[in-house]
């Protein structure tokens, strides 16, 4: 998958130990201490508020350094938030025309994609940490609405249709609506067949709605 | 409403101070030790293992009381969880012909009746908080899956389409996962214009998805 969200080498590469050199634990504890910065930054600032710049002063480190680890603000909060994957790229991946030579509706394929993204333990714990975290308080529901709003809506808006520019996002969130309701029932509430259905019907059923939501006629808009 | 989800006199139907006589403080003691016993009970056992009798035995009252504050099990939950509705009673009223006797297909009518109802401020706090406990704990999770499967899946199947029974589970969870969706999208991440959306121009928008699951064509059921 190209969305790693940390291009630094993956722990469990090898299985066999390995001697640790000073530069190696070096970088490791310099990332943790730019990663912690990077949580208390989101957290008091928002999403849209941290920079890249208060983090590294936050971490005692030079900013071009956290751009050498991490590359985007993006790639950065889903390090932080210790997400295996960088929301944009997997959904971009997904939308494009490439991402569904299956045959299948760009809906159905954004479900598939999100399935087996999903399917990885470790995304449904920062998931359902980061869930909690904006049930619990003000400021991370609001680091979240930031986030999706910029990291994935935007990709979103992209395929939505453009006839009506103005409705895009209440198209794009309206898809978010049904994502995250997906994988609130299926990972968290664990709703009957839901849980445990395979990812081909899911898409089957759901994917209709999502393409409806991005292209389809939504009704009229409201005040118009 | 007819979903009130204590039918015993409502503590601020007056606005006048009122002498406390014996009997009503005794009784909202008594009401106050059947709710605690309610929500220890509901957290141990779940939704589906906990009983009148125990909850009764716990709370040191006859089980013949708690029916007599309450009726149900549902109601007895809804006000333990303090939920100002009975979410079957709202569902069925919204799910039956004469409730959407505004020309709206059943779809809408669900959704503008959820709408109108987690537009309570107490609704949302309720809402919030299971869900956070939800995520919490692995228990109150089970507690949340079985109340949803009891008093939403069930009268939200009975309207399903009964071409193949063995798909209404799998219907009624994706009006559930639409609905949930709806509800963390605009209430808890109140992501962009969902979160200000007007009621009518949702149900139009989502109504016609909630219409599908509930009778349309979902594609090919996994292994058939």
């Amino acid at each position: 998958m190209t969305g790693r969200a940390d291009r630094g080498p993956a722990p469990r590469r090898s299985q066999a130990p390995r001697a640790r050199t000073g530069r190696r634990a070096g970088d490791s504890g310099t990332r943790e201490a730019i990663l912690q910065a990077a949580r208390l930054q989101f957290a008091d600032r928002g999403y849209d508020g941290a920079t890249i710049r208060a983090i590294a002063a936050a971490a005692a480190v030079d900013p071009a350094l956290v751009h050498h680890f991490y590359g985007t603000k993006e790639r950065l909060f889903a390090a932080a938030m210790r997400l295996p994957f960088v929301p944009s790229e997997v959904i971009t991946a997904a939308l494009t025309e490439g991402g569904h030579a299956d045959g299948g509706s760009v809906g159905e394929h954004m479900v598939k994609t999100a399935l087996t993204v999903w399917d990885n333990a470790g995304v449904r714990a920062a998931f359902v940490g980061i869930l909690r975290s904006a049930l619990t308080s003000e400021q991370a529901a609001t680091m979240l609405r930031e986030f999706i709003t910029e990291a994935i809506l935007r990709p979103v808006a992209a395929v939505a249709s453009d006839t009506d520019p103005e409705r895009t996002p209440f198209r794009s969130s309206l898809v978010g609506s049904q994502m995250l309701g997906l994988a609130l029932t299926r990972y968290v509430v664990q709703l009957g067949p839901l849980a445990v259905a395979a990812p081909d019907e899911l898409a089957a059923a759901i994917g209709p709605t999502i393409d409806r939501y991005l292209t389809g006629d939504l009704g009229p808009a409201a005040g118009r």
